[in-house]
């Protein structure tokens, strides 16, 4: 899926819902764990009741390694079920990987061969041979971290050059030399709003991944007010507050409300751009 | 293991060798790919040509990601073989994790409860976040990518402060206080042995996991020169130049022989601090 490809799905579907399939064993409705495999059970539930209002979905690897093979199984299943469907929708494998030269190859093997993911979060610590055999990929993406919403991002991100620029816009500045908008997007976390006016001077055209609304305190008119561009550009994460809507038998009826809750919210926000 | 179990570890083989693991189904001998499960066959022989050469193993996980879950199950069975074997010996899964909050806590479960791991390697763009749940479990140990050996490394561990301090200097600076070296270790590529000086200023006791020598040019004379410490306070990694020391028939006697000759060079200048 390339920029366009991606601007129309928003278009088509109003809505810029990325959900989080950070799907836990210990959080997901206890009647679940009686099935074969309880994790895919509880995605392949929560993509059925959601997919109407969302355009991509974000598997978060750490919740399906922790429960070792097992968990990688669930989540190929997962990314199976989903292309089974034959509906465009932008499958990102949250992984924040970083490495180099040939692991970094195995690593876009992974996620581009072995499982057919649209992205990947890296991060950019080691630079740009971390970036570089995700590139090779026609219509795949790297999403590098830039500025996250957690409260020590600012350990090392707010790092600060002679003339005040800090190291989330280095990262910025250098990584766009390496690839368009077409095959390069950003983390940046809704809880920085503020600082999403800045980020579109340096990134203007980019797409921007964008986790943090909901549990994690961030606003959505905020971050459309502040990092919307004349194509969306915004992909907006919610994980928790749509997977965990509900424990009980309702969990995906209540998921799937909970994304339509948002798709409106969006279509409302879209109605300024298209 | 703590700092002190390492270091008597180091002294008793008389080696600070860490054997990467970096075992791809394209590199590994043909005639292994008849194998039931060619990884782990590949592995076993391997560990049991340089055990008595080396205090660690470092499988790097990209290449059991890449083959899915049977890599995954590659790896888990490397980890239980040589836990069996009921040697001491250092784990560290290369993974180059780096995220926050319950995903960097499922993260340290994966590699901790779920393998029996005993460090992993983490990136420090988004702070303490990333590291805090590994820092809870006794005995074992994060170690944070400082400065590696890569050519696009200084894209980003050079920027640099209005007092000429760098990013990979800030990050040692910030992380020193977030845990001791009995928790705590640092990547240092083996190609930046110069800057070996500079860092043993701001960490002169945490150990120092150090990548690069070999197939990447790096020298084990010279890291040695300018890193070690009295507690000697290095794990000096090598992968390819031992594990594919031979392709034939005798890949894991050479890859023994690979090892055996790095313990006597290692021995050599261990006699300069015990």
């Amino acid at each position: 899926m390339n920029h366009e490809q991606l601007f129309n799905l928003i278009k088509k579907k109003q809505s810029f819902l990325c959900v989080g399939l950070d799907s836990d064993l210990n959080k997901i409705p206890a009647f679940l764990l009686n099935e074969e495999d309880p994790l895919f059970a509880f995605n392949k539930a929560i993509v059925d009741a959601t997919l109407p209002f969302t355009v991509a979905y974000k598997p978060n690897l750490a919740f399906y390694e922790a429960a070792g093979v097992k968990g990688w199984q669930s989540l190929q299943k997962t990314v199976e079920y989903i292309r089974s469907l034959n509906q465009p929708v932008f499958l990102i494998a949250d992984a924040k990987r970083g490495d180099i030269g040939n692991t970094s190859a195995m690593y876009a093997k992974t996620f581009f061969e072995t499982m057919d993911f649209d992205a990947v979060t890296l991060s950019p610590y080691m630079g740009l041979d971390t970036v570089s055999p995700f590139l090779q990929y026609p219509d795949k993406w790297s999403v590098l971290l830039a500025l996250t919403s957690n409260q020590s991002a600012t350990d090392f991100q707010y790092f600060e050059e002679r003339t005040g620029k800090k190291l989330f816009e280095q990262v910025l500045e250098t990584s766009k030399t390496w690839a368009d908008k077409n095959r390069l997007m950003y983390v940046v976390g809704a809880t920085k709003a503020e600082a999403l006016t800045g980020i579109r001077k340096i990134v203007p055209e980019h797409f921007l991944l964008v986790p943090g609304v909901g549990a994690q305190g961030g606003s959505l008119s905020e971050v459309a007010r502040y990092g919307m561009n004349r194509q969306c550009g915004l992909l907006v994460n919610s994980s928790r507050g749509i997977i965990y809507a509900s424990k009980d038998n309702d969990f995906a009826e209540a998921a799937g409300e909970k994304a339509r809750m948002m798709q409106l919210e969006m279509a409302e926000l879209l109605n300024n751009i298209v």
